[in-house]
C-alpha cells in the first residue's frame, strides 16, 4: 500500500528512522521500515526532518509579492495605514487573486503546507478579496491548505453595511470570522464584540480577533471578549491576535488575564514584533495558554518587511523572548507547527502515523540550528508528493 | 590609468552612473565613462551600487562559526554567559585564528569589507585571541580592513592582572581599548573607569565601552564616562556600545544624555535586540548622535542566532525602531555604512572619488528594498577586485 519511502531521516528527537507515505498520508514512521520494490524511494541522505511549517496570520490579499516595490510614504497611526491602503487598492487595480496564488506558492516552497489567512471585507471592496483567495484556496488544494478569515480591516460598526457583508462572507465559505480592536477603531466595544460574536454564533465560525489596543486598554477589550467567549461556550474556538496588551499590564493583571484565557482555551497569535510589547512565550506556556506564530502581512503598503518563511518567523519569536537554549528554542519552533496547527484547528498534523504526509527536509542538528540559522529547505513533501527541491518549486507545481 | 570600469549601475539617489576605479580607488563617477579598451570591464547590468558595509561591533575570535552547532545549555546571567564561555574555551580548544578567520570571509561573501571586533582579553586568555584576529587581519589585509579592539569581557577590576593585559595589548597593535559595565561587572565605576581612560590616554587609543547596564543605572554610568571624555577631551574617540539605558530612561534624562553624546561626539553602536530597550534612532538623529549597527556575537556561546550579513542588521534596526517609510529603512541603511564608517574611524570611505573602491550590487529598486527584503549580494568588490559573485568568493579569495 506505501506509495513513497523516505529513508534515513532523523526526528527531532535525533532518532534515525524511514518513513513510509501511503495515499498521501504518514504510514509508518521507524528504522529500517521495507516496502516493495515498485515503490517510490527518496532518500533523505539524514537530515532532519521536520513537520510542514504552519502559518498561522497573514495576509495574502494584499501583499505585493511578484510586484514592483511599493514606495512607502505612508504615516504613523493605524487609521493613516488602513485608510491609505484603501485607496491604493482601488487607484492601482491590485489584482488579489494572482499575488495571493504567487505568495502562497513562496510560502510552500519555504515549507509551509497550511496557512491561515485573514483576507479584507469592507464596503469599498465588497467580497471581491474573499472571492480572489478563495480562488487561491482551489488552485492550491492538495498543495496547500488554506484557511479564510473574513475580516472586516476598516471596522466593523463605523461603515454601515459591514456586518451585512460579513454575514454573506461566512455564508460563502469564509472559514473563520475576523474582528477588530473594538475600542481603538469602533469606538464602542460592547457593541461591536456583540456582533461580531452574534454572527459568529449564527454560522457555527470560530473567531480570531486582532487586539493591537495597547496596555490597559487592550486588556479591557480582552476582558470583554473573553466573557463573550465563557457566555456562547466558545471554548477552544476563539484566537486573539496580536494581543499587545499581555506584554503591557503588570505581572498581577497579565497572571488574571492568562488564566481566563488557558480556562477557556482561546489561543494568542503572536508575530513578535520586536517595537512593540508582546505576549511573553515563557508565561503563557507556564500558564497552559496556547501562543502560536505568523507574518502577518508580507511586503504590502503596510509594511515593506517580510518573507513567506516560518523559520524566519520562529527566529524573530525567539529572539523577541530572548530564547538561547536549545530547549526553549524548540518552544518557538513549536509557535510555527504543532501549538499553530492546534490553534487554527489543521487537522492530521504531525510527524505520526495517520497525519498528512507534509515534510520538510533540512541540513540541520536540531530544530534549535534550523530556527536560529533559518536554514534552507532542502526538500518539501505536502500530501505525500515532492513539491519543492533545493528552494525551487517543481516545475509543475509552480505552473 | 583606470584599471576597472564598472558600467551601468544606479547609485542609492536613483541616477545612472558608470565608476571608474583606479589604484584600488573609486577614480570618477558619472554617466558615460570611457577608457582605453585595454582597461577591465564589468557589466553593472542596471543593478544598485552600496559602498561596501561596515560591521561596527562584532566579536570574530568567539564565533563557532564553520564548527559543529554549540548546544546551549547556559544559564540567563550575564555572568552565567561570561563563565561559561571562559570555561568553554579552555576546554574546547577553540582556535581563534581559524573561526575568526571563516567568519571574516563569509562577510566579505555578503558584501562587508570593514569591521570593528572586540577580542577578549582575559587572565585565562591572555592575549591569546588578539594575536589570533591579528593573524586574520594580516591574512585578509587588502580585502578586509580589521579594527580590533582589547576588550576584557571578564571585568577590569575584579581579575588583577587585566589592567596590564590590556597595556601590553594596546603595545602590541590593538587598534581600541574596550570596556565593559563599571557598575554592573567591575561594582567600582569611578576606579574602573578611572584606569580604563588612563590606559587610552597613555596609549593615545579610542575607546568602545559596552554598556548593557539598564536605565538610570546605566545612565549613572554614562554620565561618569561623558565626564571623563570631556575631561580628557576624548571628542569623537569614544563609542558607547549597546547603551540599553537610552530605551530605558525617561524623556528628559533621555534628553539630556542625548545633548551631552552629540555635545562630547561620542557615537552609540546599537544591535537593535528585539527582547532589550534600545536606544530610539530617531531621537538620535534629531539630536545630532551618530548610531551604528553591528551583529555583537554571531553563534558564539552568548547567542545560537546572527549572520554576518549587515543588511540583515539593518533589516533589524529597522524593525526594532519600527521604520516602513522608504525615507526612514534609509537611516537603518546609513548605521550600518556611512555612520559606522564615521564612528569607527574608517578612512576614505563611501561612493565618492578617492575613497576606496569597496562596492557592492545587488537587484533592488533602491536601499529601502534593499534592506526590507534582505536582497542578495549579486557582486562585491574591494579595494577595487572582484571578490565575490552571486553569494560566492572567488576561489582565489577563499583559499
Amino acid at each position: 500500500m506505501t506509495d513513497m519511502l523516505l529513508n534515513d531521516v532523523r526526528l527531532p528527537d535525533g532518532a534515525a528512522v524511514d518513513v513510509a507515505i501511503s495515499r498521501g498520508r504518514i504510514e509508518r514512521v521507524g528504522p529500517n521500515l521495507q516496502a516493495p520494490a515498485h515503490v517510490a524511494r527518496e532518500a533523505g541522505a539524514g537530515l532532519l526532518l521536520l513537520p510542514g511549517l504552519v502559518e498561522g496570520h497573514t495576509h495574502l490579499d494584499k501583499t505585493t509579492w511578484e510586484s514592483p516595490w511599493y514606495v512607502n510614504q505612508v504615516g504613523p497611526a493605524l487609521t493613516d495605514r488602513i485608510d491609505n491602503e484603501r485607496a491604493w487598492r482601488a487607484a492601482s487595480g491590485h489584482d488579489a487573486a494572482s499575488h495571493s496564488r504567487a505568495l502562497a506558492l513562496a510560502f510552500l516552497r519555504e515549507g509551509t503546507t497550511r496557512i491561515r489567512s485573514h483576507v479584507d471585507v469592507d464596503t469599498d471592496a465588497g467580497l471581491r478579496h474573499l472571492e480572489a483567495v478563495h480562488a487561491t484556496r482551489e488552485a492550491l488544494a492538495g498543495l496547500i491548505e488554506i484557511q479564510t478569515v473574513a475580516f472586516p480591516q476598516s471596522g466593523l460598526l463605523g461603515r454601515p453595511g459591514t456586518a451585512a457583508l460579513l454575514d454573506l462572507a461566512l455564508a460563502q465559505g469564509a472559514d473563520v470570522l475576523g474582528g477588530l480592536d473594538p475600542c481603538a477603531i469602533d469606538r464602542d466595544p460592547a457593541q461591536s464584540l456583540d456582533v461580531l460574536f452574534g454572527l459568529a454564533d449564527k454560522h457555527g465560525k470560530p473567531l480570531d480577533i486582532h487586539l493591537h489596543e495597547p496596555g490597559d486598554l487592550g486588556a479591557f477589550s480582552l476582558d470583554l471578549i473573553l466573557d463573550r467567549v465563557q457566555a456562547l461556550d466558545m471554548r477552544g474556538r476563539v484566537v486573539v491576535s496580536h494581543a499587545f496588551c499581555l506584554g503591557g499590564v503588570d505581572a498581577r493583571r497579565l497572571d488574571g488575564l492568562l488564566k481566563r484565557l488557558a480556562a477557556l482555551e482561546v489561543a494568542v497569535l503572536t508575530t513578535a514584533p520586536p517595537s512593540r510589547p508582546v505576549p511573553p512565550l515563557r508565561a503563557c506556556r507556564e500558564a497552559g495558554v496556547t501562543l502560536f506564530g505568523g507574518n502577518d502581512g508580507i511586503r504590502d503598503t503596510w509594511t515593506p518587511y517580510g518573507s513567506p518563511d516560518m523559520l524566519a518567523r520562529a527566529m524573530m519569536i525567539g529572539l523577541r523572548n530572548d530564547l538561547r537554549r536549545d530547549d526553549e528554542i524548540g518552544w518557538a519552533f513549536d509557535c510555527v507547527s504543532g501549538a499553530a496547527a492546534r490553534a487554527c484547528g489543521f487537522a492530521d498534523y504531525g510527524l505520526t502515523p495517520g497525519a498528512r504526509a507534509d515534510l520538510v527536509l533540512v541540513a540541520a542538528s536540531g530544530v534549535a540550528e534550523a530556527v536560529a540559522q533559518r536554514v534552507p529547505r532542502r526538500l518539501v513533501i505536502s500530501g505525500g508528493a515532492v513539491v519543492a527541491r533545493d528552494g525551487r518549486l517543481l516545475d509543475s507545481v509552480a505552473a
